[in-house]
């Protein structure tokens, strides 16, 4: 492998001569052999894109010769566009500043803007990976604003529009289904009646609420560290580089990125990420109940409750010929799972900052941009593949619901709640029907029991008659 | 011990003659010898208060004669003025609705109001637990009613001024503290300088978040399914129950209720619980931070840090004489600890539900309760016996302050990144200090060392000079 | 109230006079009005019994007078026989070592100890609470030792037996129900048969796989700090301490208590519990699965599963009249919730020790204690309410079994997997029987069908015939 | 892009012709495009050792014939020399049982298998992913067998090497520093004074439990459900095929690998992988506590604790020129804190097994793996870039050592508690030294002083003087 010398203040160390990345990147590929997870792709194209934004405040603040400012954003664009994939190539588990990582891509910016410029890479590059590309920045405040831009971008283009999908099929089917009666359960046991379009009109109603939720922590995402530089007083930045930065990044991405009003909150805690990330755990908690219960309904096909149908779309079994399994279910419970683990890691890493830095940055981006991609993606697969395929057995649903015997709720009104049980363990200790029961009980005439029990007519309040 | 014999569906059972509850309660009692944590007072009292509003409603809507509602009420008045604090026995593991709970309070309130109205307690009472105090009511709606109630009492009347209180003193020492440059530390490593007012200001924008995240929760907790009944439809309540209990609610509490605009998904999911415990989450994570800052900033007396002193409450230890330890900052890492856990609990509680039912409620309301106590309390014995007193050490501040090394960036503007590290590097090695090591390298003049490296100055933004 | 001064190195301080606690109790109860979770009764058991041997081992030593040694002991062992139940009022969020728990037993022991001597309690008394009852101790090896005792203790006298309790019942049951051959199910859908005992015996298998685990987590817990004193060194504290108290307290409590190896560890570390922790959480597991097996196994009565029937234990329900709930099995996933949680609050607590002292003692007492007692009285409760119970329901089994479409299975070894899917998807399609199938598609004969589908030699492996 | 057709039940789907996998690999891929974990490459070359074992068995066994037998294994070996890395794209998040990773292995080895034939790929291969590859097998058995064949090689390969590794480099740094009298902290507070020696030994203390639990959780992972096929029953596998496949395993991977004794439960639950990794969690409490002590001993270089210097690897701001930070143990604290939330993932989806299987297989394994990988490949990288470098600053600690208070603790055996703790308070009140304020008080004599107050004295047990 030929190889040409960089250097840093460490001293001069060999770095791949294809390579654009410099020392520092060099140094922390040979200290860092620590498993697989790459620093995630949407982290590193929101560092290019605030060190595009950096650039342009420098040269308008005049801090920045328009050329070397114009290289750099070509550089960050080359990056942005995906032409340099294999340029950053460092791990997770690295300082947890993120400090590695933002010099990763200071170098890889200084050594393509220079050749952009028509100079060379390495160490007669004409520009200097921390004194310009880095200029008015630190580690500390750009790394957590990366961390923002690439959350908020997240959460606003991939899990928000998703969410939005997945609830507007379940409010569809609520609508489809709001004829169909069908027995309520709980504890697992025969409940009193309810459509199953209300049933499907819960689901909504918690994808609604996660959806709040998580719009409600944008916000805090939309704050960005950067400006705060070291330890979050902004020393060696323009007093107006935190605000245009901001603005800069805003008018690229259309999302409405601030200047955090606190940088040392910003540097040395990730509030804002905790209390998203926790809004994702309560959609998770939404979607574990509704995959569950979806699958519930679909188990059978004879065996089972059966109510529903979904689609079929592979083999379920390696052994079993004919054997067809709810696994867009399966997929989405278990990357809920990992969701709630993910959440506590974000949050030990979150409560354990100290002084003017957090120091657990990078685990933090890993597992927050690793939830947004699994529940977007995740909720896209399970509307596509699975929600928008689910039909009502009609045939089972009403055999079920007519032999219930929790129908005899609705004269508990009437005859008042000891006598109704009676009825029903009547009921259930003969085999019997509900009407044979309470017929024979003498509490109600069969004209009575007709009117008083109409499956329907249960699945409302109503005036007592 | 003197009986009485109550009797349920199940039949006859004896029960305590000097105890109000019935036969249900009795049954949970003899079933359930699981540990020692009861229904906690806060969802107790919740439940007397959902009580008495619902025989207001019942009263007003028509459905209950005026002596029986009155009796009622006057009765549930009586529990939460704390006259019958033994009559709620059960503990957290029953059953998983809440309904063994639910009915001791109903066989309380109807075996007491019976007694009110000149009456015997027991089976020729005058009131029906069912029919009577648990009119147009489930357990399946009341009790997570109750848990809302209860949450949204805990979190208005004890977390949020708590949590008021220690933001307020801590913006206090903000602003007594802002002329005092410190060191900073990032990575525990000695940084640029701040003013300690900044450091603090940091723990105030904290807490301010957190606050905002747990008032963006606020308005879910206030949504009550009452009017749901047993599975989400309402069967057997009043159409107009479901409002006027929540505004009979709000009324009383000055709490603004609203009837759940789904009653599927507030029975069957805790979505509100565990989105506002994600909150109480990220309010803990900032605790854990701000306590671990204040104890590690006052270590020593001598080998530590020392830069303030806090109050000295207590001996600190049975075989050191004279040592004094941070308790408070103990006491409330610890707690913030067992919120992280609790918040777990809740999760998978709450992802656990089934069709029309979670059956998780007494363990997510115990976790709940338990964790808004904890940080309120908390919050409130940390401010009162710590926060208040810290004082910096100024002696000890200046000294660290002024040795530090990496008031050397204040020179990376001037002579660039390189050029400073040599400089830091060559003090370190020598032992000398910053000053003698730039001059000695040539890159600065005594004038302008003394005139770019100004701690105070350090502590904002600058325009280039 | 009457009250008495008791002084300590902050100076006087006053105390209710009919109170053994002396001063340092006194402030702790001032200092920390947090919560309502006070140090568990196990833990100032365990506490009682260490200060017993100490006194024991001192006055073998030759260090403490026969009459003060004497005095202690019988104190302690009156705390001990539940006769001072009032005199332990700490909260568990108090100083992170558990010095204060620590101390109150130092003063309620002296106070006893001098009266029971002839002597006063306060001031004036015939013992120090540091200099006599504390000698050759430290909070910071004491309490972690009385952790270890009541975890020991806990596991040992309460967990274990639960747990053999359960697992011999469910091996009852597993015999029993041994030539019950059931319907399998995989992903919740209809897969090949096994026999309800074999169901049941992996319930068995989960649990002795449990008790392993936990078992092999008892050595550690038997490991005690005792004679490390204040950083783990052992200064002030008899060289032979540390083998005699482990000695004197295996001797009393009958199990077979160490001196740690190595003290710092012990101190500053809580290991062995977060292990032993994490080996309940392994229990925990297995319980929530068996309990949602025999919940869902037990659904209906008319539209579930109905293939079991449980103990009916109470009503179920408030308004739904007749309804009976698996409320064993929701106790049982409820206090499994928590036990995860707790883990969590653990494992943080257990992280978080620095250089000689791990400050979160008192927390992770709590949890760990509650833990055991949840699982213990849990299992104990399922076991004796609802496993004892468990019916087969013969006729619903054979019903499902026989119609399930995966007895196709057994067809795959002789004309393979893709024909044998065939038939499974034509009988489904159909709605026909298995046998119709795949008469009617000409893969097998009448004879071979029935020869080589037969439901009971489905349930075990078999040599090709 | 060129195709070709595969069939499956489901019918035919066009494959990209120079790929070796089938139409349920390519289903797979079509319905999970979620986030881009895929599969683990150890559970892909678990998969293919275990297929390679049961085309061994099935080959001695007489049912399959020799040259497909062959063809398999040779096509396994090809597997696992990495010949065929692009061959296995599947995600995690596909069915919970791992079933379409299971046919991505059968698919390849039959298609690779026919062409080592001499045979095609396609649907013309000569043998069938079902049936031949698959014999004896389903993916319920198999795939678990896979996750404890990885996992145990990942503990035995990785984890426990590198375990044993750092506790040598600690071991050493133990008794190098056995000599270094220093200040002892607990509470963060100046304590009585240690050995930086036995300080170190606390560290080698707890890794070693820490190893002693995760070998007592290896029995549990060479446990294997191979044998038990669809539901545990065996149906369809030789009666010997079970005991064989673990002895084929066992002797090609040098690990006691045994046949599951209980099929039901190793297919159903996945308990020994949650007791392992609850053993990998009590590791990474201790990691934790050693890397912070290590940051924090190591904090300056002028404004910390300064006790001890670590290796200087590489630059630490990309703003503050010459800054060094404790960037290993950064990123060892972050990887435990994925362990930790691993953990919550893995104990959810182990709890929450259904009936015959758990479907929550891929993310286990996930987890597990990942868990393993970081930490074996995290202590390595600490060991070698950090441990091995630790050096003593003499200097600083002499300095502090000596100006300690708490060396007072040597007096109380003297002249009691109380004394001692005025001596001390009087010395930090008035900033002079012990001695100055312990003859001041004339509580001991100058000679006492010198003959009580031997710091090297202090660091262990003693008999009275």
């Amino acid at each position: 492998m030929e190889t040409r010398m960089e250097k840093d203040s460490f001293g001069p160390i060999a770095v791949p001569a294809d390579r654009l990345w410099g020392a520092q990147t060099q140094r922390s590929l040979e200290h860092f052999h620590i498993s697989s997870e790459r620093m995630p792709a949407e982290l590193v194209n929101a560092l290019a894109e605030v060190k595009r934004a950096a650039a342009a405040v420098n040269r308008s603040l005049g801090l920045l010769p328009a050329d070397k400012a114009d290289a750099i954003m070509q550089a960050a664009l080359e990056v942005l566009d995906g032409r340099h994939p294999d340029e950053f190539p460092l791990v997770v588990w690295q300082t947890g500043s993120g400090t590695q990582s933002n010099m990763n891509m200071n170098e890889v910016l200084a050594n393509r803007a220079s050749e952009l410029m028509g100079g060379e890479r390495g160490e007669a590059r004409l520009l200097h990976p921390n004194d310009q590309v880095n200029m008015g920045q630190s580690s500390n405040d750009i790394f957590p604003t990366a961390m923002h831009v690439a959350a908020a971008q997240a959460v606003a283009r991939n899990l928000l529009p998703a969410l939005a999908q997945l609830r507007g099929t379940l409010a569809v089917k609520a609508r489809e289904f709001s004829d169909i009666v069908k027995i309520g359960r709980t504890h697992l046991q025969d409940a009193t009646p309810l459509t199953l379009g209300q049933e499907f009109s819960g689901y909504v109603a918690q994808l609604e609420y996660a959806e709040q939720m998580i719009k409600a922590t944008l916000p805090g995402l939309l704050q960005l560290a950067a400006g705060g530089t070291a330890v979050g007083t902004g020393l060696n930045a323009h007093p107006d580089f935190a605000p245009r930065i901001a603005a800069e990044l805003g008018s690229r991405t259309g999302l409405a990125f601030k200047s955090a009003p606190n940088k040392f909150a910003a540097l040395a805690g990730h509030d804002a990420l905790v209390a998203a990330h926790g809004a994702f755990k309560t959609l998770a908690t939404a979607l574990m109940k509704i995959a569950n219960d979806v699958r519930w309904m679909a188990s059978g096909p004879r065996s089972g409750l059966g109510e529903i149908t979904i689609p079929e779309n592979e083999p379920g079994s390696s052994i079993m010929p004919g054997k067809v399994n709810p696994t867009q279910c399966e997929a989405l419970t278990m990357l809920c799972c990992q969701v709630f683990g993910n959440d506590v890691a974000i949050t030990i890493g979150g409560a354990s900052g100290n002084f003017e830095l957090n120091v657990f940055k990078p685990m933090i981006a890993h597992n927050f941009l690793q939830s947004a991609r699994l529940l977007g993606d995740g909720m896209r697969s399970f509307d596509e593949h699975c929600a928008r395929g689910i039909e009502p057995n009609h045939a089972r649903i009403g055999e079920l619901m007519e032999r219930s015997l929790m129908l005899v709720t609705a004269l508990a009104p009437h005859i008042g709640y000891d006598r109704a049980a009676q009825i029903a363990k009547k009921a259930q200790h003969e085999g019997s029907t509900l009407k044979e029961a309470a017929l024979a009980l003498g509490y109600v005439t069969e004209q009575e029991f007709s009117e008083w029990i109409v499956p329907m007519d249960m699945t409302h309040p109503a005036p007592p008659a």
